[in-house]
């Protein structure tokens, strides 16, 4: 039999309109129609002259390289002799450059604690007046092919992933777990201490083993941590377990003592970010590989170093454009409020600039519990970004959408075009130096990154 | 402003009407009414006589008992040293009772199998023979506090995991993996070599290291499992690495050499189903926790084996209820076709028993495949299986259903009352002794073993 079709709501137009009919649980469709860049005739206008077939091509270039990227871990080495311009005065951290006075809590407290690891500081007060004396370079990590979350810090004796694509490396340091730890700006003993033993223990049993399994295949654990609620930024349950399955039989048959062998499982085990880092340096590799082609519109880092947010484009090269980086809407853990959180941090949304953490929230409804952390609701973030996407990637494939890729490759113009802003999934950081985690949040990268990149692209090709 | 409700399509009555419009995406809803026990006038004046409030209030205490289950993984024993009215001579199975005659072709494979492994034969002839000669005794699992995978078979030497709740014990074998596997039938040289390793590396390995963790909370492996994509029957890919993650730092740490040591965290780490058999021993003791209870209605056990299906209800003790076992619907490996199935065999059923496997179906959409596969088909099982049972355990949630707990409890009235048949997920066994894994399957447990314990209830209890 056949029915007639029901009574359905058409909506053309603003969104907010749309959304308050979806609340009251009416069924509505809506229409994609809005005026182009917010109303904004200068944008527009802007938008306009980027409508072109070499756009188009270059994007599908960028797009090819980046879907057919597959990072492999490929060992551990120490930072000053593996990064790239990489020495014994150099410290990177994470987001665009930034001098020290300008640097949020959680950098300075990452940097003093670093100066503290690496024996060139006795304490705090020694480290400060180091830091600003100008003894030591800063820069950011993305600038040495390095990713690193939260404050990113990378100073010269830390062990880092080495992680290899088409022949290319990218790097990154090792997860430290939550609390009290460096990259949330901590530099007690306690974190001094943690360091110590992943630069002597966790960094060479992994070195060792690395070396008895051969290559990691970083690509097949993103894909199957999908598959398993981890949407890999916030959430690396999966992912660090099965990263810990297929290196544990190697850990066995390494040199080191047993009660070494089991602290490094146990560390690796019990941290479900373990794989955090790994996966960032994979997803690096992968909008690396869709970078510096020209006329591509496609957005390669989203980068954020606790006082800017600053993003990359893939034809415009290494130019950052940047604006101030905002407070995540936070889930406090115990003991913490709203005024403690430092604005957004870390190299981390590298994992939603390649089409995870908030991107693929549909695959983790947890994670979103800061904004309501139903199924449905987490799933709608997916969706939406798929609309500033160029693509769905059935690589990483996500079951909750009936097994639909996750949107990857953001194209700068779709951004600015519909106003529809990146979400990110991220860790909050105490604005104080020295304390550490206070929770996890979500946010949008701000516009203004977007339009001053949009100016820049039309200036720089002369259209 | 508010908006008038929309058309919908209400529907009494027979739901493959309302399936029909499911089906063209008109949103419909049924109104559940059904003639009681599809008509039958009959089991409908049964059904009445056990609508009293006894059966409420002893299902209340089978439920509460249930939920508050919490089993321990304790040990590893040998099945004849451990298993209670267990010794030489004794082979267990799955399902209900059965005699070597009407023994389906895997369990005949098993039997055979392990009488090589024991020792006891020479080859399968010698081993048919012994297995004909009533010189050994064949029993159920589920009547000595044992449950196995597929054909189930527990001879004397085997490691069994021993499991705790509320001091009574449990017991399952361990699980080989799939393929030529004895629990399928085979019985070759590589699943019997694969049986003595198990026994004289992978046990004693297990054992040490369980005696240095201490006990291991299964029902919190179970519940975190149930967040990353597990049903637990046919998918226990996080449950075992939730497990390999919690043994490997005590497996590193026994004595045993590093070559036996890598092994075994390879060989738990590469069988996405090794979590399986503790995870059937731990429902076991849940449903064995809400059995032998006087005028309850609960369903403790379903299990079949290969031959019959057969269930137990709390309310009538140890008592059998049997039909023939049907095959399942199958998603076949390469090489297998529909003729190689065997009918439904396993204890695994116990998964299903419990509120886990097919019940949770909306946790593993790709487990229902062989079904469709998509999300909302997945989802829709749970839903369905939520209509037969008594409550929806919040200790277990599933992030798809925006956390609602899942469906536990069946009861038997609603069974027959509604003619919803419990829907089950599980491996299938090729029909002939000797060849192993043929595929996936899923079906329906058959009506007719719960209309004959429904009879029963009603003469047993003289209503």
């Amino acid at each position: 039999m056949r029915l007639p079709e029901r009574l359905k709501i058409i909506n053309v137009g603003l969104r907010s309109f749309y959304e308050d009919l979806k609340l009251q649980r009416a069924e509505a469709v809506h229409v994609e129609w809005r005026p182009p860049a917010g109303g904004d005739p200068e944008l527009a206008k802007l938008l306009e002259k980027l409508e072109r077939p070499e756009v188009d091509e270059a994007n599908q270039k960028a797009v090819e390289r980046i879907l057919a990227a597959s990072p492999k871990l490929i060992g551990i080495g120490t930072a000053k002799e593996v990064i790239p311009k990489m020495d014994e005065d150099t410290y990177l951290h994470s987001g665009p450059p930034i001098e020290w006075e300008r640097m949020s809590g959680p950098t300075k407290g990452a940097i003093m604690g670093a100066l503290i690891y690496e024996g060139r500081a006795k304490n705090v007060e020694e480290a400060e007046r180091i830091a600003k004396s100008g003894e030591i370079k800063f820069a950011p990590c993305h600038d040495h092919d390095s990713v690193g979350p939260m404050a990113g810090v990378i100073s010269p004796s830390m062990p880092v992933f080495i992680v290899e694509n088409n022949g290319k490396r990218y790097y990154s340091n090792l997860n430290e777990g939550l609390g009290k730890v460096l990259r949330y700006g901590a530099y007690g003993d306690e974190t001094i201490k943690r360091l110590k033993w992943m630069e002597q223990t966790l960094g060479p049993v992994l070195k060792e083993a690395l070396k008895l399994s051969g290559p990691i295949d970083l690509k097949a654990i993103m894909a199957q941590a999908l598959h398993m609620g981890d949407e890999l930024h916030c959430r690396n349950v999966a992912s660090s377990l099965l990263f810990l399955k297929q290196l544990a039989p190697f850990i066995a048959q390494t040199g080191f003592s047993e009660k070494e062998k089991a602290e490094v499982m146990r560390f690796m085990g019990e941290n479900f970010l373990f794989f955090l880092n790994p996966a960032m340096a994979a997803a690096k590799a992968m909008m690396d590989a869709g970078h510096r082609i020209k006329h591509s519109t496609v957005v390669t880092v989203l980068a954020r170093n606790g006082t800017d947010f600053g993003i990359k484009v893939s034809g415009l090269d290494d130019e950052w454009f940047t604006a101030p980086a905002e407070v995540p809407k936070t889930l406090f853990f115990p003991g913490f409020k709203e005024e403690d959180a430092n604005p957004d941090i870390g190299d981390s949304a590298i994992m939603e600039t390649a089409g995870f953490g908030g991107f693929a929230s549909a695959t983790a409804p947890a994670v979103v519990q800061v904004v309501g952390g139903t199924a449905t609701a987490a799933a709608e973030y997916t969706k939406e970004m798929a609309e500033i996407c160029l693509v769905k990637d059935k690589s990483f494939s996500i079951p909750f959408l009936n097994f639909e890729g996750t949107p990857r490759c953001i194209d700068l113009r779709k951004v600015v075009d519909t106003g529809i802003l990146p979400f990110i999934n991220t860790g909050v950081a105490h604005k104080k130096p020295g304390y550490g985690t206070v929770g996890f949040g979500v946010l949008r990268a701000p516009m203004l990154c977007f339009t001053k990149a949009l100016k820049s692209f039309v200036e720089r090709y002369g259209w």
